[in-house]
């Protein structure tokens, strides 16, 4: 029978790993492991829940980006501690994991390669944010059966589609999973598959390495405007800054870090409107909204400064992309 | 007797890891370490010493971005391994490490760590670039013996002397290392001591556990013409691309690529600039000015398009920088 993880352990893994306590931290984990919990138990509720519970606390204004460094460091150990420990599958066939340029989540994208690698995958792992032209580079020498990219941030999709344009130059189909991606955004993005978990991403790679899938497709075209949008966001995020320097009364009360702050928040703002566009799909942008409302509320930054800040924003989208001028609004609107 | 590292377990670990062996490169280094090798051998070494080959690998073109990520996660999980392998030291004190905002050289950050921590350092690590408030938060809340920087880039020594004043105004004294400093600019940068490697760093703060050194100074007081050309930086390449694809005829058969290398090294042509005039250190401009040029070959780039960028950020840099003008036109007129 399986066993599975006890629910005391994450609460004494992350009172460990949050004191710096890195080596007790892991040797619990291994002890699990001993105890006869497997891996992918110990990599998939453990240590996942584990990073959750550290973005939610960081959310919370609860732990600062230290203590996310401290604790993600920890779990990368333990990681590492687990796949040296765990016996050696014989790893059939060949697939490159890689995060996308721009996205440095690279924990998640490592357990991912590491739960297909105890799937008895045979797996290179590539790290955060590649280059497109360096994976090209490796895809044309070591010809893997897979390229699987690990997309965890909305902000990486234009990397993610570089990617599997790389990969398709080559003959080379492409499985894409990750917090950021769902079927429709992955497919909009290129991939020929999404899995919604490492499980189901091994399925579909067995499946691919019996029957491999037909790879002929062009070049990923995206949105022309949604892509101007996306370069153009520091440019936007200026000047709707300066006009909210003007409109905004209670700006005249923040000091320089708040408005480093706000300035960043409205590059962020042009730049998830982009993301939106790119996959067609308004809900990444309302996602990414309610999270930064919850973000500035925990900074005690009142709602209506985000409001105001689309206010500001929203005149300058209409000349660059009609949709996401509109999208801008409603939501502008939905707290006006 | 102290064992040493074979020199045929080098190029065997590097064979391994470029092919993405990483299970079999890892048990390598645990065998090494089973028959007698110490573990701060094997990272002082063996480790540091397929890192560096690594950059020089990729510097001669060699090896991709890709490549030099994969070695580098195999070379994470064997320092990992032989952390949770290698017997526990019973730890002294307590020393948090940080890499400066900027610095994602978290490898070279983790194996210092490690080091101190097999001489029986406590040692809270906190990876790679680090914002120097979250940093300042947690010297609050963990009350440190010191805070060890290292710093690998130039381009991090804004970042460090955040850090440093982050830790002085609690009162926690600085020891800073890392390939991008020496003494003189640790000093210059806030730092209480410099360590020329983890031996020499455990010693300090050794020494600081039995008699730690006062620490009243005031923040670092950074030249402003120089944190004036960091924050230009972009503007000015702009500027200086403009005139170089005006003047510079060989511009007209660059590809979109080429283009965007070449604006790239515009940016960090005044960002070394501005680097060497914060610690006061011509070097630091010539070291980098000499690691471009022999990059550029390798990518069959002549010299001659650095000499004519330079010559087009001249006539921009004296307004800004008198010093780090005269600096870029004794490099210019060295080629001319």
């Amino acid at each position: 029978m399986t066993r599975s993880v006890p629910a005391t352990a994450l609460t004494r893994y992350l009172d460990l790993a949050i004191s710096g306590e890195q080596r007790p931290a892991v040797r619990l984990v291994l002890d699990q492991f001993d105890e006869g919990v497997p891996a992918e138990l110990l990599i998939g509720e453990l240590l996942r829940a584990a990073q959750s519970e550290v973005g939610e606390r960081w959310h919370r204004g609860e732990w600062s980006t230290a203590d996310e460094h401290l604790v993600t460091g920890v779990s990368q150990a333990s990681l590492e501690a687990l796949a040296a420990t765990a016996p050696a599958v014989a790893a059939e066939g060949l697939v490159v994991v890689a995060c996308a340029e721009g996205d440095w989540h690279s924990l998640a994208s490592q357990m991912f390669a590491e739960l297909l690698r105890s799937s008895g995958q045979g797996v290179v792992y590539l790290g955060a944010s590649t280059p497109a032209e360096d994976v090209e580079r490796f895809i044309e020498r070591r010809r893997p059966d897979a390229l699987t990219i690990t997309c965890n941030l909305a902000l990486a999709y234009v990397g993610t589609a570089r990617l599997s344009d790389a990969a398709h130059r080559h003959g080379v189909p492409v499985l894409a999973g990750g917090r950021a991606l769902t079927e429709a955004r992955a497919a909009a993005l290129g991939a020929d598959a999404w899995a919604p978990d490492a499980a189901a991403g091994a399925a579909i790679l067995r499946l691919w390495r019996r029957d491999p899938p037909a790879v002929d497709r062009g070049p990923v075209l995206l949105d022309h405007a949604a892509l101007e949008l996306d370069a153009r966001a520091v440019e936007l995020a200026d000047l709707a800054f300066d006009h909210l320097a003007q409109h905004f009364p209670a700006m005249g009360g923040y000091d320089d870090r708040q408005r480093r702050r706000t300035h960043e928040d409205l590059v962020y703002i042009v730049r998830f409107l982009a993301a939106a566009r790119l996959v067609d799909d308004d809900e990444v942008f309302r996602t990414f909204r309610a999270w930064l409302e919850r973000l500035l509320a925990v900074r005690e930054v009142p709602v209506a400064a985000v409001t105001a800040g689309l206010d500001s924003l929203v005149p300058l989208l209409r000349d660059v992309d009609e949709h996401a001028w509109r999208l801008a609004t409603s939501a502008a609107g939905s707290h006006a």
